[in-house]
C-alpha cells in the first residue's frame, strides 16, 4: 500500500463525524428539481457542491447555468497527461418528498437512526456524491490526487436530463476524459459490492384512439360503433402473446441474447422470486416464460402501460360512450434495440392490427438507449479491485432494468464509456417516503472511492 | 269532433305566442340538478311547474321534498271515476351545459332561430312538460278535462332519479292511476310521429384490478409482475368474441329473441346505417353480428367501456408501473335479462378468466330493467289514433337504446304501463351543447296532447 493511500484512507476514517454532519447539512438542503417554487434551494445545492470543489483546490469551479438548473462543474488536472482523467457524474437535484404523511421523520431533517441516516437523497444520490467527493478530500488534505478528475453534478436528472445533452455537447472538449465513473446505481446487499454493467434503454408512446367524434349516450349508441375504450383495450391485450412475449412485430429481432455464462452468473445473485415478490407486493410474478424475473427486469425487453384514460372516471356512473380514449405505454430495451426502430415496430403493429372502426395517432415521447459495459476494460477491473479490498469479496455484476441516459449520451457525444456503481441498498427507499442511506455501506464507499483511484493511477 | 276538442285545439292555435313565451320562460330557468349551487334554481323550476298546475285548476298541488330536490305534484279528478286517469311524468331539470364555448347562443337565454328553440333542457324535457302542460290547459280555459288527470313532474332524472324509487314506494295511493304518459323519449324525424314500445335496461359496474401494493418504477421492476393496466385491458377485451357478441357467461340465456315480424317493422324505420354513420361521425359502424346497427341498439344487449384510469395520465412521460387500474363498465339490457343476473354473469367471467397474477374487485354501481310495451293496450292506441289525426299519418314504432328507470318503477310499484312518447327529434343536441326544440314539431306535439286526452275519454 502506498503511503499516500494509507493516508488517504486514515483521513477518511478519522473525519467521520465531519463527513456525516457534511452529508446531513447536503441532505437538509430540499432540493427538488420539478417544484418551481424550489428554484432558491436548487441554487443553494448547486452553491453547495461548488464549494466543496473550492475547498478541494479544484480549478475551474463553474456553476454553469442551462434552461434550468444549472450543472457543476471543477476539475483538477495536476495529476499530469500521463496518468488517467475520470469524469465522475452524479447529480444534487432529488425527487419530491410527497406524500409526506408517510415519512416517519421529516424528510429534510435527516435524522439517524441506529445505522441509517433518512432523509430525502441521503442515497438517491447526495450519498454518492458526498462519497465521491470526500474520496478526493482525503488525498486533498492528506497529499496530491493520484489521478486527474473532473465533477460534473447536474440538477435535473430525477426531471429527465433535459439538458445535459445540449451540456455535454457545447462542453466537450472541457469534459474530455478517459472514461466516466456514475455512481447511480446500488448495490445488492450491504455485504455485496455490485458492479452494474447493463442498463435497459426506453421507448415512450402515448396511443391515443378516437372513434366517434363526440360523446355518446351509451343507451342511444351502444351497439352501433366500436368504443374506442374498449378497442384500446383490445389493442393493448393483442401487444403481449400467451408466453408473456411482447407481439410487436421484429421487436426481438436485434435483442442481444443471454448466453449460458451470463445466466449463470445473473443466477448468483440474490434476485430470486421471493426477491421480487416482497419488494413488490403482488399476488403472484408474471412475464416472458423461459426467463427468470431477474433476467426479464434486468436482460429481456418489455412492454408496460403506464397510463390508460378514457371517459368518465369520477365516482358514481355516468352512462357515456366516450370518443376517445389515450394510453402511455412505454418499452424497456436493452442491446441492440434501438427506440427509432421500436417506434416503427409500434406503428406496424397499429397499422396491421388496428380495426378501420377507429381512428389512432401514436405520439413519440422520449426514449433513451440501453447500454452496456464492457467489464474487462481497465477502468471496471480497478473498481472491481478497489472494491475486493474493501469488503474482502469480489463484486457481483448485475444488469439494471432502468434507464440511465447519461450513459448513452457520454458515450454517444464525448465517446467515453461509463463505470456503474454506487453504494445505495435495495430498501433504501428510492423515489419513496422514507428514504435513507445505510451509513456503514456509505463508508466503505468512500474507502472504494479512495482506493479505486489509487489502483486508477498504476 | 266535440266541441270541446274543437274548442281545445282553438285555444292552442291561438295562443302559440304565449305558450312559446312560457316555454321561453321555463328554459331559462338553470335548473342543473347534479350542480349543488344551482340548488336556489332548482326550486324555482318547480314552483314554475307548481304554479303552473295552480293555474290550471288543479288541486292537491305539492311541492314535495326528497333527499335532494322535490317531486311536484297535482291532479284533476273532476272527470270522474267512469273515466280514466292518467299519470303524467316529467322532469323539470336539466343537464349541464358545459362545455360552454360550444354553444352558438347562451344555454340559458332560449332564442329562436328559424323554426327552432336553442336552449338547455328546451327539447329534454321542458318543452315536453310544457307541451303536456298547455294540451291540459286547453281544456280547462275553455270547458273541463275530458280525463283525470295526475302530474308527477321530478328534479332528478338527469342524476338517475335516485330518489324516485322512494317517493313511488312512499306516495302510492296519491298516485294510482290507469296508466302513465312518459313524453321523455323522442320521433324519428320531424314528420314521422313515433311511438316507444321498447327500452333496454341498464347494470353499471366498477371493476378494480390491483397488483404491486404501491406504484413501481417501470425500469427496476418491469417484466417482474404483471401490470394491473394491462391485466384490466385484458380482461375487458375478452369480453366481446370476435363476433361482437358479449362473453359474460349465460349473457344472453335470457334474452327475448326478435322475430321476423318486428324485425321486418323495425326494418322500416328511417335508421340504416348511413343515420348511424352521420350521428356518430365514426369511420365505420361496429357491433354484434348477424343484426343491423338499429337492432343492436334498440333490440340487443350491449356491454361499454365508460371509462378507464389508470397510472399517469398527464403531459408527457412518466415510467410508473402503475398499482391499480380501474374502469367504469355497463350493460344495457333488453327484456328479459335481469341486472342481478347479470352482476352474477360479470362476477363468473372475472372469477374464470382473472389471472392469479392480479387482485380485483367488481362494484355493483347502478342498475334499471328493460321495458317492452304491450302496443295494443289502449293508451298506446290511442295515442296512435291523435298522432294520425295530427300529423295525417300512423305513427312508427320504435324500441330506444337508453333506459328509463322510472318505466320499470312505475310497473313493479305502481303496477302500471307507461306509454312513451315525445316530440324530440334526432339532431336536437340531448346532452350536448346547442340543445334546442323544433317548435311546429312541439305545436303539434299540444295538438297531439289534445286529441290523445279526448280519444281517451271516449
Amino acid at each position: 500500500m502506498t503511503n499516500q493511500l494509507t493516508a488517504a484512507l486514515s483521513y477518511a476514517q478519522e473525519n467521520k463525524d465531519q463527513i456525516l454532519d457534511e452529508l446531513i447539512e447536503f441532505v437538509s438542503i430540499p432540493s427538488v428539481s420539478t417544484d418551481p417554487e424550489k428554484k432558491t434551494e436548487m441554487q443553494r445545492a448547486a452553491q453547495w457542491v461548488a464549494n466543496q470543489m473550492h475547498s478541494l483546490g479544484f480549478e475551474n469551479v463553474k456553476i454553469l447555468p442551462t434552461a434550468r438548473h444549472p450543472v457543476v462543474y471543477g476539475e483538477s488536472l495536476k495529476a499530469g497527461s500521463d496518468k488517467p482523467t475520470v469524469l465522475i457524474y452524479g447529480h444534487y437535484d432529488v425527487q419530491p418528498a410527497e406524500p409526506l404523511e408517510l415519512w416517519g421523520t421529516p424528510p429534510f431533517e435527516p435524522t439517524q437512526q441506529g445505522e441509517n441516516l433518512y432523509g430525502r437523497g441521503a442515497s438517491d444520490m447526495k450519498g454518492q456524491v458526498v462519497a465521491s467527493l470526500k474520496a478526493v478530500e482525503a488525498y486533498a488534505h492528506t497529499g496530491d490526487l493520484p489521478i486527474n478528475v473532473k465533477f460534473i453534478i447536474e440538477g435535473e436528472e430525477e426531471i429527465g436530463s433535459p439538458s445535459l445533452e445540449k451540456f455535454l455537447t457545447e462542453n466537450k472538449d472541457m469534459l474530455s476524459s478517459d472514461f466516466a465513473i456514475n455512481p447511480d446505481t446500488g448495490m445488492i446487499g450491504a455485504d455485496t459490492p455490485t458492479i452494474t454493467y447493463g442498463l435497459r434503454g426506453l421507448a415512450y408512446f402515448e396511443l391515443r384512439v378516437t372513434g366517434p367524434e363526440h360523446d355518446l349516450h351509451s343507451g342511444i349508441f351502444g351497439g352501433a360503433v366500436h368504443n374506442p375504450a374498449q378497442a384500446l383495450c383490445e389493442l393493448i391485450a393483442g401487444m403481449h402473446d400467451g408466453n408473456g412475449r411482447v407481439t410487436l412485430p421484429g421487436f426481438y429481432d436485434s435483442v442481444r441474447s443471454l448466453d449460458d455464462e451470463e445466466r449463470a452468473e445473473l443466477a448468483r445473485l440474490p434476485l430470486d422470486e421471493t426477491f421480487y415478490l416482497k419488494q413488490t407486493g403482488a399476488p403472484e410474478l408474471f412475464g416472458e416464460t423461459g426467463y427468470t424475473a431477474y433476467e426479464r427486469v434486468g436482460a429481456r425487453p418489455t412492454l408496460e402501460v403506464n397510463g390508460l384514460l378514457s371517459g368518465f372516471t369520477g365516482e358514481g356512473s355516468k352512462t357515456v360512450l366516450p370518443a376517445k380514449a389515450m394510453a402511455k405505454i412505454s418499452m424497456r430495451l436493452v442491446p441492440d434495440q434501438n427506440p427509432d426502430e421500436v417506434y416503427k415496430q409500434f406503428m406496424r403493429y397499429l397499422e396491421e392490427y388496428a380495426p378501420p372502426t377507429i381512428r389512432w395517432e401514436l405520439e413519440d415521447l422520449n426514449q433513451g438507449d440501453a447500454a452496456i459495459t464492457d467489464c474487462t476494460m481497465p477502468g471496471v477491473v480497478a473498481l472491481s479491485q478497489a472494491m475486493e479490498a474493501t469488503w474482502g469479496k469480489k463484486p457481483v455484476y448485475k444488469r439494471e432494468g432502468g434507464s440511465v441516459p447519461v450513459v448513452a449520451q457520454m458515450q454517444k457525444i464525448l465517446g467515453i464509456e461509463s463505470v456503474l456503481t454506487g453504494f445505495g441498498l435495495p430498501d433504501d427507499n428510492l423515489h419513496a417516503p422514507n428514504e435513507k442511506i445505510h451509513l456503514p455501506t456509505f463508508f466503505n464507499g468512500i474507502d472504494t472511492f479512495i482506493r479505486y483511484l489509487d489502483i486508477l493511477s498504476e
